[in-house]
């Protein structure tokens, strides 16, 4: 938590559940990761948080911004941001979206199918198009599947057809999965992508751009590597695999740059034991998954919690979220310990939640508003 | 789907994704209900669905509710039903929330705990309480695990404590779990709340109600038995373990009062295949787990779909959202095939999703609004 905002909690009190999220912190994480890759290029994933203090600030640090939807396009220029900072970076856009995007000026945008394809010919036409492809996300604790990106043999044949659809066959992109915390998986995800690369160049394609996603790791409850030690594996792969003749590189980091950014407050609703001679206590909070916390699906991201009793006794907890549905608890098998002086009333910290919270929070599940938003 | 909303959908043509529901049916579903069971009072499930033309009807037939937080109680008692209709049926409420349902003429909550039946006691004396118990969940769809209610020897205690507290302790609670298809969870529990129930009154005890829960399943691609079997099942346990001494019995159906009213109208955004030769193409819909379709989650409710190609060739496929997330698959083992001729553009129809969707769909993941309302 950031002295920032200890002091706006100290000091406001603000109603739970909210966000409280320090953009000093915000420009920070920007700044130590472009020190940390100063050869790439970063597109801010604005699904992270696209709250419109953090695009400001950002436009303002000369960011550009990896876009999910019209709408977030349509944030990032409302904070400033040139068009031709802004990628597509969905591969399932509506034709309609591809075309009220191409008509504010946008020029880059990805895919991974002929059906997307044959959308950007028609109403994106000329545009630099860069094609996802499936890599391995062996040590991500928020993994991708395969639901995006597809084989390199399809790849190869979709960039050949971009260009005879007379579209720009700009580059590759891939994504390790979100909170990577190995480098391997960059490392073999570049050497996938620097073969299919020279495959094309040798095609006759000009692919001039290898888009590495995002996945940088924010420390919640366990040690994460340094990002600076992420810079030096990636940039080594790249140097290995590309040689002299790097590409432009862009990154699309979204949980790095807010996530250690903010702080949810919530309160404590209530602790109750099961049975008598239970050992685990359930500590229910008045935020949960369907109110914010979707990360904690599977127990996946294991945020870290400040209480005021911290120092004091524990013991183990199953924690929980204030709705009427049981799979609105967050973490069962985690080995969660919170103070046995816990009680209901008291004010709890969830530490680094100013990624995939705001938006994830459903617009009204059992009747609970969402977590309002403080951005200090 | 109702012919009331094919109408609909044919005539106006909605903007998808978007919700169209057919508050008839929804009266016609409470009036099943309450056939079968005659001797039950059913207590709404709000959370199912809040929206004001639901509750203005089910006030209209005379139904009851159960809330789960006070801005469902407000809700409810907008459409114009009576405090003493309102069961306050989270086991999880902050105190302020206790004090203003309390104000409002709110005067029946529900419990599992030491720390909420002292809220209760400060915050609504003399209202009456219902103690959750645990009992088994197998059979159901979506079960509760053990988030709600506590043992029965802690049930015990905490009912006679309610009495020394000022509270009247009106009764006990369970719930067999979510699209529960199998009659014997009820019998089971029915069983078990019944030698507690006698128990509690040979400890002097005034306990006089049985709240089943909810549970009775909604036809989604499988068949569920009828209605009128749960309810002879029910009613029959109910009768071996009470007797003649009946106790009242509180229903809180929710999925089975909206859940087939309403039909979800989405967009197919691209249909695309990983590899040439793949045999499952991936289907991406303009709403996904996180527009509202939670209840996918591990696949669990298996929604049934119409496409304009129903009945031509099918193919396997596995079936997504539009987000740029890829836990937003909606079904990817669970057998799905659809037509080979369905393409980006077609609308696409999921039956039965009157229930549970839209209170869940998120306030704007990847800057997606969430899907329109209409009650027709």
């Amino acid at each position: 938590m950031t002295p920032k905002i200890a002091q706006f909690l100290r000091d406001a009190a603000p109603a739970t559940p909210c966000l409280v999220l320090d953009v000093d912190r915000v420009e920070e994480n920007y700044r130590r990761l472009q020190a940390a890759m100063p050869q790439s290029r970063i597109y801010y994933a604005v699904k992270a948080n696209p709250a419109a203090p953090i695009l400001d600030r950002l436009v303002g640090l000369g960011s550009s911004f990896d876009a999910a939807s019209y709408e977030e396009i349509s944030a990032c220029l409302d904070a400033g941001a040139a068009p031709e900072s802004i990628s597509y970076g969905n591969t399932i856009k509506k034709e309609s979206a591809i075309k009220a995007a191409f008509d504010r000026g946008i020029r880059m945008f990805a895919f991974d199918s002929e059906g997307e394809l044959k959308k950007l010919a028609r109403s994106a036409p000329g545009s630099r198009v860069y094609c996802r492809i499936l890599v391995g996300n062996d040590g991500a604790e928020w993994p991708l599947s395969r639901k995006f990106g597809c084989e390199i043999e399809m790849a190869k044949a979709l960039m050949i057809q971009a260009a005879e659809l007379g579209l720009d066959p700009f580059g590759l992109s891939f994504h390790v999965g979100s909170q990577q915390t190995k480098t391997t998986a960059y490392e073999a995800a570049i050497a996938k992508a620097a073969m299919l690369f020279t495959d094309l160049q040798e095609a006759g394609v000009k692919v001039r751009m290898v888009n590495l996603g995002g996945g940088y790791p924010v420390r919640y409850r366990a040690e994460v590597p340094e990002i600076d030690t992420f810079g030096a594996a990636i940039m080594g792969a790249m140097a290995q695999h590309f040689g002299n003749a790097l590409p432009d590189i862009v990154i699309e980091p979204g949980r790095f740059i807010v996530g250690d950014a903010g702080v949810v407050s919530a309160e404590v609703v209530l602790v109750s034991r099961k049975a008598e001679n239970d050992p685990v206590r359930w500590v229910y909070l008045d935020i949960g998954r369907f109110g914010g916390l979707a990360e904690t699906e599977g127990e996946s991201i294991k945020y870290d919690f400040r209480t005021p009793h911290d120092g004091e006794d524990e013991g183990p907890v199953t924690i929980a979220g204030p709705t009427c549905d049981s799979t609105d608890t967050l973490y069962e098998k985690s080995n969660y310990r919170l103070p046995l002086a816990l009680d209901a009333g008291d004010r709890i910290e969830l530490l680094a939640t100013g990624a995939y919270v705001t938006t994830y929070a459903s617009q009204r599940f059992n009747g609970f508003a969402p977590l309002a938003e403080h951005y200090v």
